[in-house]
């Protein structure tokens, strides 16, 4: 039995300087701890339990909201650079001295900046439906997909939209997700503000801006584990393609008839592929 | 303990018509049977004993080889079509029903055209470092490849170049493999022949011409497993993506700093991705 879960895992506060990070732990107490860099607009409710608690079966499993949002404090910063900055500033806080990452989407982005800029932090780094900076068509999204990702307040009809397959089994798949992604009542952090969706727009546009960065991605020696949905119309699969074939120590998983939300979609199978990634010793 | 492995499965054979088939049995008794289907030159010792014990831990491994190679009698023909049609005729013979099957390279040539000739026989299908009829660069080796691929008999050095990593941790794998090749040493099969060399080779560059032929992999509907290293130079990478965004129901797994035989170089990490595959009942 877990201890702590992804439903009853209370919020807890770290103070470092002028900013005061929400977080919660959950899953093991004991092993390398993963950390989970959620989406555009997200805070820690955005997660599925059954990844979370599927993820913390053999490990500790920390959530946090950074800079300005949820219940964290603070003004959300409007590039992926200074987002990295404050993840490595709550890392370093919480005494954390190797963990995994797992960032997904913006949180993607934001993990492979925490890994070039501290190596010495990451033991082995999970990429879902991301992309490298300067990508390929992640300058713009269509006017579909934005009209969706802008909706306030967010409705189960935008994520159907853009994390599921339009497919019969994608739309039910996605039901079953928001479903689950209420389970937890008591305990919930805010939603993100307006202004934190715009700060972060601006972030992953300028991180979508065509350029030859890719060399940065050399820059990451650790196992790396790149994944994403057949047809991921946020971060265009092929992004993770490309990614893969830059990043030297990396393997690659596409799912599918998925999109985005790739991992809600199959989350038993996400759970199993990132954990034996994590666990191989071999 | 299995009863039969790798090493010590007895050579068994089978008649139809006027081919005489000789096939190993060798893993798990019960469950759905996987079938084995090998590279370019290939009799049923250029398996790696890591990858058919490793497979044949959850499930029967059969192993055998086609019209006119190895042990078997009959003509090896110049053509994918009638070596899936010689392989569907084996598999009736056996009076199997409903198998999993594996193709590496050529095989999985064959393995696509067995599937499209007769979905019924194939429950899951595992296509490893091989292309769609028609793919990318397919059609002809470069020179290098051509001279390494022809080589008679097949060294350890052609082994290395084809089908490892020239990285090197790949190199030592090619080398760990090639011993691993070669513990059988009691009851094992004739080489293939310069004729049977000739005809494969006829039949690899008729299936590699470039034509829009990739409807025909709509006609797959089964879950399928695409996998390869990541550099790949005898039938390229970019072909399991190709494979994997025409197939339906298809997952992709590619790997690290890895080439054509990127099952050889991984065996147990290539065992723990398809038997999770295989096994999966979600």
């Amino acid at each position: 039995m877990l201890t702590n879960n992804h439903v009853n895992a209370p919020t807890q506060f770290i103070e470092v300087g002028e900013i005061r990070f929400a977080y919660r732990r959950l899953g093991k107490k004991t092993g390398t701890p993963i950390l989970l860099l959620g989406h555009f607009r997200a805070n820690m409710e955005n997660w599925d339990p059954a990844v979370t608690d599927g993820l913390g079966r053999d490990r500790p499993v920390i959530l946090f909201s950074n800079t300005g949002i949820g219940a964290s404090s603070g003004s959300t910063p409007d590039n992926v650079l200074q987002m990295a900055k404050d993840a490595i500033t709550f890392i370093d806080a919480m005494g954390l001295q190797l963990i995994d990452l797992l960032g997904f989407s913006l949180g993607g982005f934001i993990a492979q900046q925490v890994t070039i800029l501290r190596p010495d932090l990451i033991r082995r780094l999970v990429l879902a439906g991301t992309g490298p900076e300067g990508g390929e068509d992640m300058e713009k999204f269509t006017d579909e997909v934005t009209k969706a990702a802008i909706n306030e307040p967010p409705l189960l009809e935008d994520f159907l939209l853009l994390f599921f397959s339009p497919s019969e089994k994608g739309q039910k798949a996605g039901k079953e997700f928001w479903n689950r992604r209420h389970l937890r009542e008591a305990g919930i952090e805010p939603a993100t503000t307006i202004e934190v969706m715009g700060a972060q727009a601006k972030a992953i546009a300028d991180w979508g801006i065509p350029a030859n960065q890719f060399l940065q991605l050399k820059r990451i020696t650790q196992p790396v584990l790149i994944m994403n949905g057949n047809n991921d119309i946020m971060v265009p699969t092929k992004n993770s393609y490309l990614m893969f074939k830059h990043i030297e120590n990396s393997k690659l998983i596409l799912y599918p008839d998925s999109g985005h939300g790739f991992l809600f979609q199959y989350p038993l199978e996400f759970v199993e592929d990132v954990s034996a990634f994590l666990n191989k010793s071999f």
